[in-house]
């Protein structure tokens, strides 16, 4: 068996001390005779294992109480859809910043289910090379909240702050964030936020599940259309059992929260090894005269790095040699082009340092 | 390591051949160096699991050519709203057939986003004993569609004819199937069917997948309101990639399609050892006087066997014993008690036969 460094942007990596707890499990958890997967989600065994991993994330981002956490399915896609029916029940429109890809991507599902919304800010002036700044964010009278991606996978841009959800009057509204690509990555003030959502393919576990964390408050604002489904308020009072959830999957986030506080030892360790990574292989980039990364300095993603080859006709090279070395999945979005080194929580720091010691050696055959 | 005898409802027992399969692949799929849980959605690896699966699946169930296959999230759940979306953009009332609980959410969810929906048939009459007869079924002038559940996974109650779904002036409308825990039990004339759906924690694979399968003819009927990720037309132009899949449960319902194939020789060696299973365990209820099985002969689940005992006071001693003895979750829906046996695909008849002797052995200690 070989396990070669991962650098997807999702489905990512996940750390080997998972996948194995996952395989010794397979065939027979813990004795019980039988798998996760084979388990009812009623049972005692699944229900301990559920929440256990609701208390591990609890303990990990220090969730106030006066939140829930769901585990739902449908990625954060379908939260696109779930949040403007949760949280317009009392009318009000959208406010959006937009800061690339996966923010469009909101904006058009939130237009498509509502009419209209407003873009309280938006770096597409700037190419999405730097996000808002407070002062430039200005949302509409009838905002009813601010939705923002924390974390621009495709185009490697990332908050350096959370924004405050002000209307003009001073008022505030809740501040809802895809967090998809960057939760976890290191502590969080949950209580800045009304809703946080994240699919799981990056820092949580596999494909497929959905991690949302909604303010006690804002689980009656919901649409009377909505599909019953999407509901915060019936999703929180199940358990996220409405119906079956994602069990294999919930189970496996389980065993990444695990890792994260026994073997990584919390978030502030997380957060420190991951400005370790991304220091590393920005400074890299920044010293090389063959690769470039355009976000601007305050704002690139730590999860996320997209370099570009001064010579664009070496891609091609630059990625079989780097598969050949082992360093796999280094291809950018094929939206965007170029390359893209995801570095989230489970790609271990020797991984970056095969991936800095590869470009350089390819700078100097080919560069 | 011990593997029991698992007769849960779902999610339920998977093969063993398939869990060991996934369990040595975990950390490094064929050589890749990587987790299929890892890997991009989008890789020349992914791609060729999960199209292998879909072909796997067409034959396995002779599908015809003008029908897609879709592989999507939310379990079937979230199909009880996808279903009037996709299907009423022209109009028309949504019809359903009764027979059980999870008909009854269907409709709940129907009359939730439409308003208003017709019953064509009922079996609410004999405690949905019987399924209703073709002549019992009167669809409603405006019928946009025939919804119904093949086989009710808590009542225990299975239709033995696939209903013909026509209005009252002759013309045919698309016949909707819930197949959650009958598909792939046998062979299936799908061309019956305008869209099949079933979750997949039965005989598919993990909970958190659905598969649906829909005729070309209907994938451009959706109403403007549908949240898009729910679309039949985007997920089928996408390969069921609109967003990341849930791309390790999809993984392992390729494995168990596999396993079908090759292991057992196809449905028609499925369908008759369901045959033998389930005969088997009915004959042994129909001849004790402690246990019996409500449902009309002929309508009788091949895959959920409900029973009670004559003296409801031994149910807690006859769950312990059970359990003792390595046969899991027999324990009936907590809505509507008494017990219930799960003989899905992955049971094997041994399974069955151990059932039978020590229900003989507990009838002969206690009844």
């Amino acid at each position: 068996m070989t396990r070669h460094y991962n650098f997807c942007a999702g489905p990512a990596a996940l750390p080997a001390a998972v996948l194995e707890r996952a395989r010794d499990e397979m065939l027979d958890y813990q004795g019980r005779g039988l798998s996760v997967m084979e388990m009812s989600h009623r049972s005692p065994e699944y229900v301990a294992i559920a929440e256990r991993a609701e208390a591990d994330l609890r303990e990990l981002l220090a969730i106030p109480e006066n939140y829930r956490v769901l585990f739902t399915q449908g990625g954060a896609s379908l939260q696109f859809s779930a949040v403007p029916y949760n949280l317009l029940g009392q009318g009000g429109r959208p406010n959006f910043l937009h800061t690339g890809i996966w923010g469009k991507k909101a904006i058009a599902e939130a237009r498509h289910l509502v009419g209209d919304v407003h873009i309280a800010a938006s770096s597409e002036g700037n190419g999405h090379s730097a996000v808002p700044r407070q002062e430039e964010i200005v949302l509409s009278d009838d905002a009813a909240y601010l939705h923002y991606t924390a974390n621009e996978t495709i185009g490697g841009l990332e908050f350096d702050y959370i924004p405050e959800a002000r209307r003009p009057d001073g008022t505030e509204v809740p501040l809802v964030c895809d967090m998809s690509s960057s939760i976890l990555s290191g502590p969080l003030d949950v209580s800045r936020f009304g809703v946080i959502y994240a699919g799981a393919q990056k820092n949580i576990g596999p494909a497929g599940l959905v991690v949302v964390i909604v303010r006690d408050d804002l689980l009656d604002r919901a649409r009377p259309d909505m599909p019953s489904l999407l509901g915060y308020r019936a999703l929180a009072e199940a358990g996220s059992m409405v119906n079956t959830p994602a069990t294999y999957s919930w189970y496996l986030a389980g065993l990444v929260f695990d890792w994260l506080k026994n073997d990584i030892g919390g978030l502030a360790a997380m957060d420190a090894l991951n400005a370790r990574k991304a220091a590393k292989l920005y400074a890299a980039i920044d010293e090389s005269a063959l690769f470039a990364n355009p976000i601007t300095l305050g704002n690139r993603s730590r999860m996320n790095v997209p370099f570009v080859l001064a010579d664009a006709s070496l891609d091609a090279a630059f990625l079989a040699e780097a598969e050949a070395a082992g360093l796999l999945n280094l291809k950018g979005h094929r939206s965007v082009g170029g390359m893209r080194a995801s570095l989230y929580n489970a790609v271990p720091e020797a991984a970056v340092d095969a991936l800095i010691a590869f470009m350089a050696d390819f700078e100097k055959r080919r560069g």
